[in-house]
């Protein structure tokens, strides 16, 4: 059997890593021959996990199509997500848990989604199906990754499922999730080190509305005020990137893991800007828009921009 | 919970019908309120299951928005094979075994599809997941609609899977799966008395190969002379479809359900009929060609002429 790649999307998150490497090991027990590879390096909360679980990260790849022919994706569908040449290659196998978006194939395949917190939930739900014994540093990781996902289960988007594979997870790799959860996306957190432009990079996506290309990141923080006082470089980064990249609309979701609470930095133009305060009925001072209890980007950030930019 | 409804594509088959039957029983117990529907009345074959599990057809729909805002699909993804007004309602399940195409949601949603060769193999691991146990009747239809979509498991499409959910079903519900089966697939022969007009139309779905619109009929038989009588019939028919519809290339596949060899009968264009000679590495006498062994239009027919049809 050909080799197969296994990976998230780019700009990879804890899930993104976590999901590509339970999953490839899953798929090789059931005589798959797989690889998890990555579409960049792991961040900080990411290699915080990794290292806690005495994991090597996944060998990061630029493209795909000069070693295999077929892939296996976790966490992710929409093309502009994938891997650049994800087009010359045929996709086997789809876990996710995003809407599905211009994701075309030729052929059957297998995918299976649901609309939980976490891919990894998908994933820990896969080993059971196929009882197959989830090895302990795999078990940290896919917990992590849930963890990672749902704030400790305190995003919108955790559901039942989410919260059963936690618990079931946590116990397999002997570890508190609450306790180490927090050590862990506190790891994520250390941006004083790091230049804004690397920040609003780190976990971005890019998505079209209504025709208009708009760009959210997501920046995690224990104090708000780490970012206040750097709100001028923030939005110079983010106008550079913008400006180069053709984004009508580009926001940081700047949040506070610990209360929950998110403040959104704003550029773009006029118009992208007014609709953004419109999405979410605020108004924006200094470029920056107070969001509540607002963590998710999919389930609160997305669909209520996209409503707003009409159809 | 509002109400849903689950169908499977235009022009029902067995599959299409027992699925919708079968799927929205099991998501009921789970606590939905669903109605099984379907686009079309059943053919004969899929009659003949119905009367022999003394099932009712489920009622047939024109239109779903009027009556939902959520729908569960089964046996297909690709809206033209849909409602006609698929567009207008949330779809938030979609159990499947064909390619993903043209199909774009604005939500995550639960979407469970296997490279397998009938949607009822993939319903009855859904059940065993769920632990629901699948009454006797259901049982019979999901039997029926392995038999109808793997030509009693001759067809390439099948896997293991297929053959160990035939066999478990068909113990559930009863039946000898050869014995029983032979008599289903001959009752969905019998053409004598059809128009052509109704032959190619009522197991035809359409696709879309590099901005040509394909259309593709199957008919089974247990006697190709049935077809070689009436070959001027059929061309006069599709020619006349292919007109209204404005199909670029509209093939008929004729199976002998008996010794699972198949005639395509190609009306189109002449650079399309072209395109499908070469596909086949065949070619076409008084646009007929012979396809020895071809009998999944999903596995055999569609990979290939979309390859020749070109991205």
């Amino acid at each position: 059997m050909a080799k197969q790649l296994v990976f998230g999307h780019q700009n990879p998150d804890t899930d993104a890593i976590a999901a590509a490497i339970a999953y490839a090991y899953l798929e090789k027990q059931k005589g798959y021959d797989t690889e998890a590879v990555a579409l960049g390096e792991p961040n900080d909360e990411t290699q915080y996990a990794l290292n806690y679980f005495h994991h090597a990260a996944p060998r990061v790849v630029k493209t795909v199509a000069n070693e295999v022919s077929e892939v296996m994706l976790v966490d992710h569908n929409e093309p502009q997500q994938s891997a650049p040449d994800i087009a010359k290659v045929t996709v086997t196998h789809v876990i996710d848990h995003h809407r599905i978006h211009d994701f075309n194939t030729a052929q059957p395949l297998y995918y299976h989604a649901e609309p939980v917190g976490c891919v990894s939930t998908i994933i820990y739900g896969e080993y059971q199906m196929a009882e197959v014994a989830i090895p302990k540093d795999i078990a940290g990781l896919m917990a992590s990754a849930i963890i990672s996902d749902t704030l400790l289960l305190k995003s919108p988007t955790t559901t039942d499922k989410d919260r059963e594979a936690l618990a079931a997870l946590a116990k397999e790799a002997g570890i508190d999730p609450d306790k180490y959860g927090l050590t862990m996306l506190k790891a994520g957190t250390n941006i004083a080190d790091k230049p804004a432009a690397d920040l609003v990079d780190e976990d971005a996506k890019s998505f079209t509305m209504n025709g208009q290309s708009i760009r959210i990141a997501q920046v995690n923080v224990v104090d708000l005020a780490d970012v206040h006082d750097r709100i001028a470089e923030f939005k110079d980064a983010m106008g550079q990137e913008a400006k180069a990249k053709g984004y009508d609309l580009f926001v940081a979701l700047v949040t506070n893991i610990l209360d929950s609470n998110t403040e959104g930095i704003v550029v773009g133009t006029d118009t992208a800007k007014a609709i953004f305060a419109k999405a979410f009925n605020t108004t924006l001072s200094n470029d920056t828009a107070q969001l509540p209890g607002v963590v998710s980007r999919k389930k609160q950030v997305v669909p209520p921009l996209t409503e707003a930019f009409g159809k």
